[in-house]
């Protein structure tokens, strides 16, 4: 193998995820096949190029590598700047002075945007970067994909968290709440789905935000289900929103926070929880009515990780590095699935990716409060089996 | 061995823990040895006892009962009920008409008391019940005993909760409080402490409810954290009250709701992590403030299970049945450690354990915010090693 003599960046952006460091890793060990020079890691994404702020990875010990890339979090840190012309002109000077022609960029829907800015920004200054975007969302909202590395692993911690509710409520049954993080996308709340073993185990009703909510409605069917079962398991997504798009979190909201990219902040509160206990509570005439709001456990929590999602998010940063090495491109990779179940690698122009996400496809949506097995049998692979429970 | 020809009745009470049906498992195969007649359940605590709601566990598959073993939640139900002179006469008389001479009743510190009413009201209907409290509470404040089966499967999730957000917290720098489960006893809280591998890693201020908590004080502690690292991790107690022992989630609440044992509900919601947040954002001037309240995860989570606690509650489960076959005995089964770290098991009178509870010792809190060596020593045999973890 020929090496290139040239420099590369790699960085990390937006929230976090248990296997984000595993794309770090892969594209490290990657890249060290081809280049001979430097491997640089920037801390807190492009935050740590303006600022020079750098890791040389180039020989960084291997075998504490493999343990990073099984630590949760962004080992480098990471940023939810926003890169603009302005932006992009001192990140140059600095990636310049560096000699760096490959920048890896770890990031979710956000991170593509600030790739194509960043694409844009280099050819109209003539300078030769390759900017390629590695994908990671627990999310799984990025456009042209199969699914996102790291959304497996939150979807296991979903997963296994209603499958532990949904014990814990049928001991001491009532009403149960989890709210799960999702702004616009349900495939995190949908996934908690795999809880269900038993027919007339929860999560009895699941609330996307790809479908109006209507909080009379809402409180209608939770009736229904304890009428039927004794008691009723919701999940229910963050960004369930009403007719007119307006998320219930917002609506009942007395600040607003939006990050640099605009997104309003709905994680971090418990209020749309309490909300909807407090409605069930006062119109549903039931007394043991208990809300949590899943939060940033569901992108961090040490143990629960998904073999697959693992492997994969690994393997997405190696890809990168060998879609790099290929030729004069930039793109984001994307991961096709084929049968049940395999995964190729693409590289896809960014414009494809950046700037817009997806939701849930119909056919995964089952009438206002449910999910289809198309839906499990797409997750299933993802996640891998949940540890086995029994009743008597 | 010479099997006693008598029935023996096996129930669960309160609060399910990740590991109560390895305790009653425990329970029902080591009766099996003993007894030539039948071994039954009671669904959904005393509740099931008055409502005749038995299921026969005499000749239960064991390959299934080890499944059931493993999985979290009470496999038989659970109530909050409590027993008066009432309740015990209709149970008594359903006990009496199965020939019950053995109740084990697997409980918390409301279940040991429920043990002693039963226990006395027996007595005085000259009904020769043998009553045997066994242990189990996630909040680990039974009386008497070294710790309890279900605390230390509870605080792995903790530790394992806290050191993924310190991770994530450190990968995107704000201030991040998660509220932990605990009324009076804040080992669950303390038992973040875990999460700490290095030493500016979080949780760096830790609010048991054994010390007053005071709001203006607390804003100062996240500042001062926050001026040093640039971040802040805080775990703070559902129980946490004012220098008057109020709680400081019950000054807010709107509505206070309380169980037949007089407790007043503080989980299931996410007020106090809130406020707690609202205050930190209004008068710390720190922008990135993220509340989380681990709720009902932290006692039923899949998959997050400590081997000590595992084998302890099955342990706690089969030691409670040799006592009962050692004489005409009634009392609650305690543990004992020796060294570093040794197991024993005693039976010590229902009074010395019902109608009272623990909290954590002065030796194990350091200050108004933290907890000390002693304390990690003494919790680390119980929770068992996390995954590792490293930074860059």
């Amino acid at each position: 193998m020929n090496k290139i003599k040239t420099n590369a960046l790699v960085l990390q952006a937006g929230g976090p995820t248990a296997v984000i460091n595993q794309t770090l890793v892969g594209i490290v060990l990657e890249a060290r096949k081809y280049l001979t020079c430097k491997i640089y890691g920037s801390r807190h994404g492009i935050a740590g190029v303006v600022k020079q702020d750098f890791v040389d990875l180039t020989d960084y010990p291997a075998d504490k590598l493999e343990l990073i890339a099984r630590t949760p979090g962004s080992a480098l840190g990471s940023t939810r700047d926003r890169a603009d012309d302005e932006y992009c002109k001192k990140m140059f000077a600095i990636l310049k002075m560096h000699s760096i022609k490959f920048l890896f960029f770890i990031g979710g829907n956000d991170g593509a945007s600030n790739c194509g800015i960043i694409n844009a920004a280099a050819k109209a200054d003539n300078y030769e970067l390759r900017v390629i975007h590695v994908p990671k969302t627990i999310d799984n909202d990025l456009l042209e994909t199969d699914h996102c590395p790291g959304f497996g692993s939150a979807a296991k911690f979903v997963a296994s968290a209603f499958a532990g509710v949904n014990l814990d409520n049928a001991s001491l049954p009532g009403v149960y709440i989890g709210v799960v993080m999702g702004r616009h996308a349900g495939f995190l709340t949908a996934s908690s789905i795999l809880a269900k073993k038993y027919p007339d185990d929860g999560p009895h009703l699941i609330y996307l935000p790809e479908k109006p909510f209507n909080i009379i409605r809402f409180v209608e069917d939770v009736k229904n289900v304890y009428k039927k079962y004794g008691r009723c398991v919701v999940a229910v997504s963050e960004g369930v929103a009403d007719e007119d798009g307006v998320p219930i979190a917002i609506k009942l909201s007395k600040q607003i926070e939006r990050d640099a990219h605009g997104n309003v902040q709905l994680s971090g509160s418990g209020m749309l929880g309490d909300l909807l206990a407090d409605e069930i509570k006062a119109k549903a005439e039931i007394k043991r009515v208990r809300a949590d709001t899943l939060g940033y456990l569901q992108r961090s929590f040490l143990g629960c990780v998904s073999e697959t999602d693992a492997k994969e998010a690994r393997e997405v940063g190696a890809q990168a590095v060998r879609f790099a090495m290929s030729g004069d491109v930039d793109g984001s990779v994307v991961m096709r699935r084929a049968g049940d179940y395999k995964i190729s690698y693409e590289l896809v122009e960014l414009s494809r990716v950046a700037g817009g996400t997806t939701t849930m496809a119909d056919e995964f949506i089952e009438g206002a409060n449910g999910v289809t097995q198309k839906f499990v049998d797409y997750i299933r692979p993802l996640v891998g089996e949940l540890p086995a429970v029994c009743r008597l």
